[in-house]
């Protein structure tokens, strides 16, 4: 084919097509970023043509190479490329672009759109995640081995914009990706120098190839976007990387062909009918939505499946010739399934009769991750205090790709996204910190829940009652932070019982993510709490006499004090049920029938729990009801604070009694 | 005097004296960071006796120089320090150390003890916030000049650990500092290679000098830090930089003189009684707790205050010269009032009849910014969307000190804790994003609460309704956890009346934090709603037309569809009352007798708010009367969005009349 004279290659045709399709839906969408579509087409063509291990017609395969659009406001530039590339996306797909209920949704969200393999948008998320997949994967290369030879064996790429090398998380994760030399992640900068509000260098001048090779990775440049070979060069000298991880710096130039091409103006509204038409004009396209060049899908999917075909059927071969035990885990990954085979959670008493609850923990996470062998993790930088090290599973490092637990450092943010690549992977992740801290990865907790991602989250010191260190350290707000977010299961149980039932529950979920809520209470309370009854989310632990007078709702370090208080109420003659709820979500579920069995209509119900009242309106008649703190903690120690909060078991008794009189 | 021969020098004898007063707090406390006052106290004793300018007699005059612990854990350093330079502070105080309501808490808090310039803990705040009091020494000094010469000139110092510089946040902050060329910042790292759960490298193998110089800043080392000297011409070097800010990096062995110094087991506990002996013995000062050498602290303030008293005099002489207008400004920001004198907020409304919601909020600010010299903010790359910019006012940069538009870059924790930083400072700070992404700041909005700082927060975009940009992009349990956080107030106006009440009531407010939450919808709704009782925090905007059937709430965007709502319920016989509760935190602040004239006892009420259920079943009887969201929004339009989660008209009407039947 001829333009203006000259003809055009098959790459310079594709490469249109997915510039006119992303503009087109942009258009149509009346909504969508082109400036990156226009920008950063070349890129991703290259991308798919010539290096990713990726099988249009086997999204899901196990060992393809990751990719993560961690500037996930080009989702219409992914979305035309995978069309085009032969994933199950059609035409009308591409119509209907950021419409209610289609396959192609405003950010790339996993599980909606063949070929996106995280949800993206929140920018640095995709970084961090990214970070996650590299480590799952060296943990799985090393894992499946058969005669020295891996069967597993891929690439990550995470694709980024200015934006996200400015938020913090991406900053943490690449610090930690350097100190764990992951060679095998690839991180492709679109540099175009403009952001929304203006050009880069008015908030950002660092010298990034500096600052990159100061954080231990390997800098590539490609002086021009459009320079396909220069592109293909960088990826071939970034596969030779032995210790760093890579970053290739790419110039693009941001809204190519546009008339407001190289300016903010082009990065989040759509482009005027005029301005479409002189685009496609400039790069010879014809000008009507939606059409391009037949041959330009046709000849993109031969490239990929050409090259990638006989890798895929070599995976299928020696996939058969692993012995039983290996294939069936490795078939548990591509089921995604990589829930504990044996739940029969054993942990052993102390002989002391009592220990802090984190202990018991630390017990049963250390027995589950003996027998699960995809179980892995770490704390940003407490496992010491959150007791979650595994002891005997040694630490992930360049030396050691099976080691099970990760030091994070002290970066909860990134540690949040890392688990949800994790998790991604095809690996069961948890992660762990105070719970204050928890605030520090709610964005990557949101993008757990999200995708629905069965990510564990360990949170201890879970109250005012920490004591010393003081409000900073003292959690308030975050436990109705965290229940608010739809799909995570919050799960704060009371004694050794309910953490058995807890970890039980959470291991055996297939989907979406959970948070243990641990305090700094005994495990032992009363021989009436149930390990199976955690999963109900809420169970009597205490009956009442004969005639139910009250109900005490508590959760967590307060049902203690619930029970003590339903003891010293009865000898004053009232007749109190005691109910513990570890999880307010996991009640939600239940028929109708059991929550009116637990709380019959019309009888005083009061709820103890050191955290905000938001959480617990529902489950009384007014806020008189609730022994809760609304107001900062203070620095002190823990039965000061109990006597300064009211949640000492005189105020408490006396809060009850004084509303049943 | 003499120790094993040697004459113990001045400096020796108060380092000595800080390291045994703050081992003698954490033993006498039972809890505590033994290892950074051993390993630091060298640096803390120099910088107050040789460089700070401060007078302990006056913590809060305004030119001192700031001092920033962003390790906050090293609280007993500073304290002791802080006590033997004079400041007001008593060896009861430190006795009681980690007490409740003592002067001394876990970690430091601004407006417990003088001398603290800010609430530290969690890990990176403080050297965010210390960007923003950086930021806002270089416009002050530049805003009030005389003849040429500024009156207010000061350095801020913050004092970080390895752990600070893991954070996310700190990397933010740096590259911004680096950018904006704030080079009276001063930065000291106490580098010790050690971390909570281990060896620093295990986790961290950054070249932080490289790093440091990728982001423009200037790094100096102190090979040693017990060498005094070094330390000194460090500093000394780092008020030579024009235009970068300073990075000292001072090597120190933390726990030093403990039998466990070098390692994390010296990180964070008490040390033993037999190690305490040992330390004191080898620093040759006498064992009995809480005993040091009388000349220490003489001598230490003497330091001081022979060098600061005359710059400190000669403040008051010069502020004295200065005219009416400027002394006022300037004892203003000395009684941390910087009000709006005049309130009288105006308005111009639009032509057309009506305007987005965050169009009106854009003039409003920008109105209160042009009659307000201490207003300053900008946002996290956002401004555009958020209409946050202030138009006349230019962009804070190297070449202008005076602009008030400060570009965060996507940014949004640095920002929050930048903002706590400007406030304290003196200025009267704000920051924008959408309103999604306020997760990215919430640790930084806690320690704005924790601090009572008058910051406010413009959050945008609020609800599912933005649309197409998809769940990442949809706010649904934002609105509940800042609600959640103490001493923050939450206003979500209705329209253009509400946005100027919401405005008019945060820029007065001396104290505590403030969130505008700003949606989509149109300015104009009703001529019934309020300028002022948005102060209320609820108001009737609806009566009733006889006999009140129902009583509905709602806030922000939703409250057209309310009043719609109420509208065809009476075409349908009920007669309905709708009220307006911009804030829940300031209806809850109202006398009972007002709260009980909106909502009688007994009537059914409803609610209608897009976002989650949490925070308003105290409202309701039970979740049926809510109509609200708690799953995560979908990519899509506005009006489809508003049928698939229930809150178009139709919809409203029908769950309302269905529950009044």
């Amino acid at each position: 084919m001829l333009f203006k004279g000259k003809e055009i290659s098959i790459d310079e045709k594709i490469i249109s097509s997915i510039r006119s399709l992303g503009i087109d839906m942009i258009h149509e969408a009346e909504s969508g970023h082109p400036g990156i579509v226009l920008g950063a087409a070349p890129i991703l063509y290259r991308l798919y043509a010539k290096h990713l291990k990726v099988n249009p017609k086997d999204p899901n395969w196990l060992d393809r190479d990751r990719f993560v659009l961690s500037a996930g406001h080009g989702s219409a530039l992914l979305y035309a490329t995978l069309f085009l590339a032969g994933y199950n996306i059609k035409l009308g797909d591409l119509k209907a672009f950021r419409q209610l209920n289609s396959k192609t949704p405003g950010h790339p969200e996993y599980g909606v759109t063949p070929g996106v393999d995280l949800s993206t948008g929140p920018l640095g998320q995709g970084i961090a995640a990214s970070v996650g997949m590299a480590i799952g994967e060296e943990y799985l290369r090393n894992y499946f081995i058969k005669e020295g030879k891996p069967i597993l064996n891929h690439y990550t790429y995470v694709f980024c914009g200015d934006g996200d090398l400015m938020e913090g998380i991406s900053y943490e994760a690449i610090s930690l990706a350097g100190t764990l030399k992951l060679n095998k992640l690839i991180m492709i900068y679109d540099s175009n120098q403009i952001c929304l509000d203006g050009e880069v260098d008015q908030t950002m001048t660092e010298n990034i190839p500096g600052r990159f090779h100061a954080m231990n990775w390997n800098v590539l440049i490609v002086e021009d976007g459009e320079d396909l070979n220069a592109f293909d060069m960088a990826i071939e000298k970034a596969k030779l990387s032995i210790d760093k991880p890579n970053l290739i710096i790419v110039n693009t130039v941001i809204g190519k062909y546009s008339k407001l091409q190289g300016t903010n103006k082009v990065h989040g509204k759509p482009l005027s009918d005029d301005d479409i038409y002189t685009i496609k004009e400039k790069m010879g396209v014809r000008g009507i939505p939606f059409v391009v060049s037949g041959d330009a899908a046709q000849s993109f999917q031969e490239m990929i499946s050409q090259r990638v075909n006989p890798i895929y059927e070599e995976y299928q071969k020696i996939k058969e010739t692993f012995n039983d035990s290996l294939k069936q885990k490795l078939e548990r990954l591509e089921e995604k399934n990589t829930v504990l085979e044996d739940l029969k959670v054993s942990y052993e008493k102390p002989d002391t009769g009592s220990e802090e609850i984190r202990i018991t923990g630390e017990k049963i996470l250390n027995f589950l991750a003996k027998r699960n062998p995809f179980l892995i993790g770490g704390s940003a930088d407490v496992a010491s205090s959150t007791k979650t090290y595994l002891e005997d599973l040694k630490d992930f490092s360049f030396q050691n790709r099976l080691g099970r637990n990760i030091r994070f450092g002290v970066r909860e943010h990134a540690m949040g996204a890392i688990l949800n690549g994790l998790s991604l992977s095809g690996l069961r992740p948890f992660g762990s910190t105070f719970l204050a801290f928890s605030d520090y990865l709610k964005p990557a907790i949101r993008m757990a829940a999200l995708q629905n991602l069965p990510v564990t989250y360990i949170f201890t010191h879970d109250t005012f009652k920490l004591g010393e260190d003081g409000p900073t350290h003292q959690p308030i707000e975050q436990l109705i932070s965290l229940r608010a977010i739809p799909n995570l299961e919050v799960i704060r149980p009371a004694d050794a019982n309910e953490v058995i039932g807890t970890y039980k529950y959470v291991m055996a979920k297939r989907e979406g993510p959970s948070a243990v809520i641990l305090g700094k209470n005994q495990s032992q309370i009363q021989e009436t709490t149930s390990i199976k009854d955690v999963q109900k989310g809420a169970y009597i632990v205490k009956k009442e006499r004969k005639n139910l007078g009250a109900v005490l709702i508590s959760s967590g370090e307060e049902l203690q004090i619930a029970i003590e208080a339903a003891k010293k109420l009865e000898g004053k003659g009232y007749d109190i049920r005691v109910i513990s709820m570890p999880s307010i979500e996991l009640y939600q579920k239940q028929p109708m029938k059991y929550k009116e069995s637990l709380l019959p209509l019309g009888v005083k119900t009061f709820v103890i729990e050191a955290s905000s009242s938001y959480s617990w309106y529902e489950f009384v008649y007014n806020r008189k009801y609730l022994i809760t703190i609304d107001q900062f903690g203070k620095s002190g120690k823990r039965d000061e604070l109990e006597r300064e909060f009211s949640f000492d078991i005189e105020s408490v008794v006396k809060q009850i009694e004084d509303l049943l009189k």
